[in-house]
């Protein structure tokens, strides 16, 4: 087996077996049966991921993945392709809504150029895992050969699994960064679920009328163009999708194989997340959905994976934005079944409900 | 005017100019506009609250606030009256979900006996706001004298208007304690709101369908005997109230009066800010409903305030949790406005979407 294929291997189901102690613990603290709602599903789905009570989350990495998209030529964004490379300066300088809201979750945020069409010069400190100078316009071909998809997702794969086993990281968030690429990701859901284009295309960055007609004609043309499997998800990675979101899947089977929980951002951190889940089913128990987004393909994403977003916030900017408001609520729920009393422990009556 | 007239007096509504200034920083900030959804009009509003730009909410405190209920002993809870002695013991202990999450948001959770019905000891360090020892059965007349309610109200003010003077405190979340609460609130919001107490009501703590039927029996009964004056709010407290809930009340008037956020948390605690806005219509520009609560009557309060709850975790536990995790998502809006760079100090190309 290749690295790849033994990535995939590699990846178990969360334990039932700790999921079913931790709701014991959850259910005998001290508070009505079920009473923190979706708080107590979180920690019991914690406990099955790391097969422990006693979880410590609080260290955490949000990775920022970045590439560019040869079909933002045809208009489908409202921002220049340029933008990709300034954003993730901004990022490097800790100025962007994701360096403020991640210092806030108490996450350190990593920049990756996944395929930023640009040269990004060394002395940005930017980690360097580019797979190619953008992706080839899917309305014309395939957006990158099926071996650039496999080093792609390895890419993201590393980067989670290096950091969980080198510097303890236990924690992970996704988000993304490219100009265009919305499209390639409503081009995935729609190839994978099977909805017509015109249900899952938003606005993206701020396209009006006329630009998300031509959105939607581009994802349809390239879906024509390109026939992908939707039994193959590197067939349909490859083809409709882009070298950041290769990495968003990688990041989350790394996840799976070093059994940490990971949180996904929106539309295009969802669509590797979708992906990854195709690819190794078991995946799906890692991941959580940070954040319902605005985008309309995100909501059909969910529902392909079997999984309701945490938080519903109308946020559609990506850059793992949502991720890093989520996080802090996947540590609230580590928290209280690592540190919440029970009736026994704290004399208080319980009745059993 | 004596000192209830003057507090009310006293709340002027959030200004709309620091708003409008507000709005402008975010939207020439380096993301798409409005791109962060319900985030960006958190601290939209916190400019409005605050006069400021430049807000710093890092105090935090939350208030639990403890009251029993004569009601209490009709059966409607699941646990008997004893248990609220007993959690506010393990509030004080640091012991239960609330003290896990005002741990985690950085808060300070401080408890206050409203009205519990046994005598709480010295030693527990609570604070001691008692106005009587639980209310009557409103099944069977007032739960407490109008002056009584004031008293409360004014309880409850003090508490956020002294920590804000005095001692800094920025942003407040308020949460509740007392087996049998949930009854006087279903009676207050369908008071205020006119609907049918039997599609109004919950299970509380976790009652069966014998125990609900009960319950909304009790609630009929109440709303019969008593004839609450939906146009005088505070008739409609001191009628089918309870003195955490008058409490409750009075910390919403009292965090407008000093120009402050104050997050709710769910049914109960909204059931008091439901009566601040009936008091002071102003108020309901400083309050923020937390979350959903997954009880019934909650989101009719929160469509008779006019707001939409922050999250969504089908959570029902009350204590001020809810609160404690909005209270991050909240801090989170102002440190985006505050922090993050605009396309002309950054060098981003701004397309103007």
């Amino acid at each position: 087996m290749n690295e790849f294929e033994l990535l995939l291997k590699s990846i178990e189901p969360p334990d039932a077996g700790w999921e079913q102690k931790a709701s014991e613990r959850l259910g005998s603290q001290i508070r009505p049966r079920g009473s923190l709602g979706q708080i107590e599903k979180i920690a019991a789905r914690l406990a099955a991921i790391r097969r422990a009570i006693d979880i410590d989350l609080s260290r955490k990495l949000i990775l920022v993945l970045a590439g560019d998209h040869g079909i933002a030529a045809e208009g489908v964004s409202a921002y220049p392709q340029e933008v990709t490379a300034q954003m993730v300066y901004s990022f490097t300088r800790g100025w962007a809504s994701i360096n403020v809201l991640g210092r806030h979750a108490g996450a350190e945020v990593r920049v990756v150029d996944c395929g930023i069409a640009s040269d990004i010069p060394p002395e940005w400190n930017v980690i360097d895992r580019k797979v190619g100078p953008g992706t080839a316009s899917i309305s014309k071909g395939p957006a990158m050969s099926r071996e650039q998809a496999v080093q792609g997702i390895l890419n993201g794969a590393r980067l989670v699994t290096e950091a969980y086993e080198r510097e303890g990281f236990r924690l992970f968030g996704t988000g993304d960064m490219g100009i265009g690429n919305t499209t390639p990701s409503a081009a995935i859901v729609s190839a994978l679920g099977g909805q017509s284009p015109a249900r899952l295309t938003g606005r993206g960055t701020g396209i009006d009328d006329a630009g998300l007609a031509k959105k939607i004609a581009a994802i349809e043309t390239a879906l024509t163009v390109n026939r992908p499997d939707p039994n193959d998800p590197l067939d349909v990675l490859s083809k409709v999708g882009g070298f950041e979101i290769a990495a968003l899947a990688g990041a989350v089977l790394g996840a799976a194989a070093v059994k940490a929980p990971l949180a996904c951002d929106g539309l295009i951190a969802t669509a590797g997340a979708l992906i990854a889940c195709r690819l190794a089913p078991h995946s799906t128990g890692y991941l959580f959905v940070s954040h319902r987004s605005a985008e309309p393909g995100h909501i059909a994403m969910c529902d392909l994976i079997g999984t309701r977003p945490i938080l519903d916030l109308d946020m559609r900017l990506g850059e793992g934005t949502g991720s890093a408001l989520a996080m802090n609520i996947i540590e609230a729920a580590a928290k209280v079944l690592v540190e919440c009393k029970t009736f026994a422990e704290a004399g208080v009556t319980d009745t059993g409900h």
